[in-house]
């Protein structure tokens, strides 16, 4: 099943991949290596790929960092992004390092013929610009302590300061450490802008938690048919954010993954180890990843298990040490509890080809 | 901030714990051991409860099994609901073994006689009954294959069965592994009567995907202000399944946590040590959980690091091998690296005072 309708945004175009316009919810991620040191960032960012990641930003805190951007965008091959705050200049020299899109709020940047600067060279290679206000650095003089309003009016104010520029090459984000704050905000400015929407929850926190609340925040969203790109944010190794956010998508059917896992709780009546075979048939799928989507179903009784098992590609519905197999809907037959791994494994083999 | 307006269902009353109506939505969870096994499922309850569940279901597959349940009953303290499949017997067994709740569905107990008298039973002992539709166990003959309407005609129809033998201190459970058709087929229900709604993602798997899929299809229905009481289904400890669904609830402001613990993901900016900090303050936090639940944000850099840290109770922003501490959105000073985290948990036992 697909979530509600995808609301319309216009399509901004980051370095080849498309944000917004009905493009596919994309998956952002950031480097945490210093920029400056090229191999440790592009190999970050190698990894990044490897999970799934489709846009990855790097932190461009000095003018080192700005002209490693050169190096590094030559050694990947997904969009680069260059994040920025304060010091105009760093947006230029990044946009002359080839950069696919820059994050910066013109606000922070200071007069307005620096950020037509950059307007101007960002619009001259036809670079967009992502606004990303967080509820933690909103301006409270001029909006009050954040609230979804503030982050809103906030956010619409620096959009505005670009489109006097006439620059309208714009993707915009809201976040939040809030999730009720984070996803009113959006869904707030998805019925006042059609600029496409990056979706996060900020400072969401370490892997556990952070998982939780993004979850939450990003898929109420995209459950919503709001969002065109998400990012998740964990304390940790962005590898867990990327493979986070994919998930999120591959919940809600925005993104098929190799393999989908269902299984039961267990229970009371459950009489084989299933959590084992749980992992056991996990650590399998991801040795050896079918070549196209496919859903696992591992229940454990009689209750849920055929019905479960029969609506999934290949499952199994445990018994007393024994499993019956399906494939495709159709009981094959059962199976000791011991060679259980083997014969639900051949017969994905078998759906694969 | 809280979410939206919570849509107002009856009240039914589980030994002494409220759903519905307004009441704190709370977290079920289900035993795996054997329920036969008594020592071990009171000891697994203890430690549900010790986590936050309110509400504990034990599966009743034989008459053994529903004969424990008085014995169980009678060593916990919180709620027990009998989940209870094929055969009326067990059903009439538990309610005399004094549990709190059933969890059965009409249709699979056979003539109307049966249910009548489990109905009856249940009514005389003030005792709620959960209805509870799985996408994977609905009759497919007489619904079609799973979709959100027809788990929610299923339910219905269960409902009514119910309804005719004047009995309606019901609740009813649409669950499915496919989380866009949960979400639908809750909308739906919600739409369609005022019962109380248990929410949950059946089947959701592992740990790792299944607190992704519960976080989003229960996540985004309580954003709605669906839902009354949740249940995270996850392969493994059945703690587990308590502790993300009570951080669920967290994520969005309907249960307080001891802490909140909001952390940055770094970046290339962050020149302190800042997932070792995190992890430290996480330990520390929970060896000493405050008093008063209490806000602890651990950020990395002075971008978005004061804003933050003065937002929490109690905050750092990282610099270059120091950090600024905060209280109450006061800067107070600056301390060392190596200092941080005792100067961090300082702060935290005097605003606990």
């Amino acid at each position: 099943m697909a979530v509600k309708e995808r609301r319309t945004t216009r399509i901004v175009n980051v370095g080849g991949v498309q944000i917004g316009g009905g493009a596919p919810v994309s998956v952002q991620s950031m480097t945490n290596t210093p920029t400056t040191d090229v191999q440790a960032t592009v190999e970050q960012i190698h990894r990044l790929e490897a999970a799934g990641c489709d846009i990855i930003r790097a932190a461009v805190p000095t003018r080192e960092a700005a002209e490693a951007l050169r190096e590094i965008k030559a050694a990947i091959s997904i969009p680069l992004v260059a994040d920025i705050h304060f010091d105009y200049r760093l947006a230029l020299m990044s946009l002359d390092a080839g950069v696919d899109k820059l994050r910066i709020n013109p606000g922070n940047i200071g007069s307005e013929d620096r950020v037509e600067a950059v307007a101007r060279a960002a619009q001259e290679r036809g670079v967009p610009i992502r606004i990303g206000v967080n509820a933690g650095s909103i301006d409270r003089e001029r909006y009050g302590l954040p609230s979804a309003e503030a982050l809103v009016e906030s956010g619409l104010d620096e959009v505005r300061v670009l489109e006097r520029l006439g620059f309208e090459d714009i993707v915009l984000s809201l976040k939040a450490f809030d999730v009720p704050m984070m996803i009113k905000a959006y869904e707030l400015a998805s019925g006042r802008c059609d600029y496409p929407l990056h979706l996060g929850v900020t400072e969401a926190g370490p892997a556990w938690e952070g998982t939780i609340r993004s979850s939450v925040g990003i898929g109420a969203l995209l459950a919503e048919g709001i969002g065109d790109t998400i990012r998740v944010s964990l304390t940790g190794d962005p590898v867990e954010e990327v493979k986070v956010g994919t998930e999120i998508l591959n919940s809600l059917g925005l993104r098929d993954m190799p393999f989908t896992l269902v299984s039961c709780p267990t229970c009371g009546r459950c009489a084989i180890d299933l959590s084992a075979i749980a992992t056991e048939v996990r650590q399998r799928l991801e040795a050896n990843p079918p070549s196209k989507p496919i859903t696992v179903a591992v229940m454990g009784c009689v209750v849920n298990g055929p019905g479960e098992a029969s609506l999934a590609d290949v499952g199994i519905a445990g018994g007393r040490g024994s499993a019956i197999i399906f494939a495709r809907g159709e009981k094959l037959r059962t199976v000791p509890e011991d060679a259980l791994v083997d014969e639900l494994m051949m017969e994905v083999e078998r759906l694969d080809k």
